[in-house]
């Protein structure tokens, strides 16, 4: 049960991360690595062929520009993907990557999130996972306890 | 085991009713009903509170415009919320549902699908049960062979 | 006979920072702190269903992206809200934040300023509680006038 | 205590009418005509000068294209102004309209709705008023209850 | 040496007939299609890798929505591609497939044209394979020169 | 036969320095101040009602963000306007003061430059006062000569 | 002393004709015909090289899509064009006319008006002629008079 | 058999030097030069003229802002043109270049590519080119490999 983080370039990296990093916080097995649909289709493809017999339950795949990767990667597996628009040099302030991925036809969804927000695409990935392993609900609860907690705190500072 | 669909506006149900299709299609159990976040923000509070403690382990939730009812289901819950951006009358092109829904903050992740795409927000629910029922899987596949299976047919035609 | 001015993040307080400064200024009194729509929801809803009582009179709240906070506190109270879309970090050059809290539906209006127009929120709030303070008006004038001596000062430097 | 409705064309009539619905509705006096920022730039002067003297607390202004009616005339006056981005014919999907009401510089706000929500424009009007008639506020939250209510027969029906 | 015309559905033929027309036009040899990249990721694979070695010198790949289908055919293939934008329902006015079809990354260019602009596709293609056939180029002048006729008959009109 | 150069606030100085500049150079008489149609709407009445008295054949009016300026001007004077979008701090990336100039309704015409093109509304008074002094007719023909041996400097270089 | 009023394709006309019905209306001479810069570049080259000889004193240019023919024309003569965006069939909601014809570079301004808007590159060009001739001045405060009649009787209407 | 690099302005050049990479690292003949549709109509229309005469393949033509170069080169010429984007200085982040290149309308078509990307075009220009000589094929082959190779290197490094 294992989490499968891709990424169309190695420039995507810092922007990546945030997810392989909410993976290791809430104890979900986790690979990363650089898959991209148009330097490397015939990767692409079996990446994507191959992921669920190898026990990937969530894939997660960022791209910038014309972001094919999520869109490609859904179209192959049964897997759910879930896609994270990069905002990468010459991208048109982002609009590219996002509808790129976004809008997807019927019969092939990506499960979209926001502009370079790779964190929520891993907590995503988490929640998707707990479907099937209900601790990591629990978890999910104390990470919210702990947002909610600092917004708390932040206010009480604020007020006094 | 249950897919929770939910909609800001009986006006949305001609494009919510896709989703529900879908699960009845995939032999997943759902519920379908009206939660407006701003009409009805008690009512999206305990629905988003209880889902849950009652069985859902996906929310679906379309709503139009300045569309706050995903996000604010997906603040309250642990439970994967897939967010359907709808083209409601007075809407900007659809910009303000999309942008409304898919640009969250870092924590509270909703899983956007394109605009109207209902039946894909229904197929990614199925995806998504899939981490816990393997079947569901086996029989996503096939929904997908259709799909080839359609499009190899047109193609014949177009061909000959 | 007060003001309440709430934002998502503390990191909204630099651009809101204005309101109270406006509020100061015009002797309108006021509190300033945080509140989260998606990190802190019940403290939200809390906030919104005790603000009349508590004899807040009008309500500034700025967020940023997906940002839900205005149309959520307006949804809940009889207030009126006042809402300041921030440009944050990831935002798509303020689109998401205007068009999140423009675009409420019919039934729940949310009284919007410019981008990062803190400085107007306050404004408008005094303008709001003149309604029931006829001096504020009479101060709105005198600031008016001040901000036209300033222009025709440097008119005049400019001409000479 | 008055609600002044004015629009630059009488083509603006159809959307604007719901302004004055909502003051009939709630019990507000209000009058409504046409004042053209930029075919009767004398009168909108006069309008705009006189309106507080007149007993008009807050004024309603729909505008289309590039909207210059709200903004002139919270320019001139301090009663709080309102403004209702009009999507006319020509116009940019109603993106002219609604940033030439929404994006005023500092010192001179004005309080936009959503495109063509003239209702919530009334509505905000009311809430504004209710700052000095606190009866107004009850009213409001009637108005809300019965919103509520509306959607919960909805949903009873939808979920039977 | 061929044209191959492909679409990503069949709800695209009436935009890509132009293209065909123009082949014929022309005189040019040529094939049209359905390919799916996200209903048949393997046939467009196979389409993508064979073309060459069956003859086509030129591929025009028409799609809407988030639209795949060229970036992903030029990523496999040395054979330049022709990428039609269309403009299909639920489309955000034609922007997604815009942005998708253009905005590739360096290293793999996609030849875009005008949003439905089928027929410029197929001017293109024949532009391409003149650079092998002069005799194409003296057709093409042949065909500016009756666009610039038809032009000056109806000016001749006008202005008499 | 002047040009009045008027801008909304001093902070468009460095933007509208540039019309200056173009009328000193082309030997126009011109005057040059601040005039804000929202903080100084009496004096904006004035300068508009009085301007064709004065002389003034040309104004050249920029202004940011809901940019009235232009616009309101237009409306009071039938002096030909040229508005210069500034794209100032809090802009939209320079949409708000574009749209703002651009879309006037049928009646009350306003001649856009590009966004921050004061030189060009420099250039465009100069051709509009060549109507009636032929001389600046060929001082633009000089200047266009001039603009182009430039160019062909550059290609020389660009070439060897 | 005349205007030149010439469009990129006789679809044009039906904007195109309210910028002849003006200069009809004002008294100014006029010749209206079609120009394409793409279809034929010559004719175009030619016109706007010979339209100073020739007495036209103004030139309006309306085009759609990648409207080159305004920009094109102004690089040509010195004569002041007028630029109208006009929105075609396939044209991305005229945003793509609007911005071919405004974003013109330092040395070559086009002076544009809003979208489809040739009544006021009619009204525009009346103006820039008045500069020579002052009685088409005192035409022009009689239509704005006539304009704020019309509004001011529809207000009495209303009113009453 | 040669390929022409042009561009608007000199200031373009750090943009399109990569086209003339490509085409040295292909063992293509190129040259390149400052063309400008505005500033040298004259020089353009000989060179689009010229181009096919002189041995001219393909031209790539590169320009920002309001962005006619491509469009005017390929109404003079039959030679296949490949329009660059190029994000100047006061575009409004690209859209203005983007639009005004790629929307030409029926009849004229410009091969346009991602904004800034003169890599892609000077890689577009060697497969026109490879229609007539099989070996740039060959090259190109060899070209998406080493792309290839780098992600499958940079992945190893990731994975390991």
């Amino acid at each position: 049960m294992k989490v499968g983080i891709i990424m169309g370039s190695k420039s995507d990296l810092p922007v990546m991360q945030d997810a392989a990093d909410i993976c290791k916080e809430f104890g979900v097995d986790f690979e990363i690595t650089v898959v991209s649909a148009h330097r490397t289709p015939d990767r692409m493809f079996s990446y994507a062929k191959e992921a669920a017999s190898r026990g990937i339950k969530v894939i997660i795949a960022g791209a910038g520009g014309a972001a094919h990767l999520p869109g490609m990667v859904a179209s192959i597996t049964t897997v759910p993907v879930i896609g994270v628009p990069v905002k990468s040099s010459n991208s048109i302030d982002g609009w590219d990557s996002i509808l790129s991925i976004l809008q997807m036809p019927n019969g092939i969804p990506v499960a979209t999130v926001a502009l370079n927000a790779a964190k929520n695409a891993g907590l995503l990935a988490v929640q998707i996972l707990s479907t099937a392993k209900p601790e990591l609900a629990k978890k999910m609860q104390t990470y919210k306890d702990t947002l909610r907690a600092k917004v708390e705190e932040t206010a009480a500072e604020m007020e006094s």
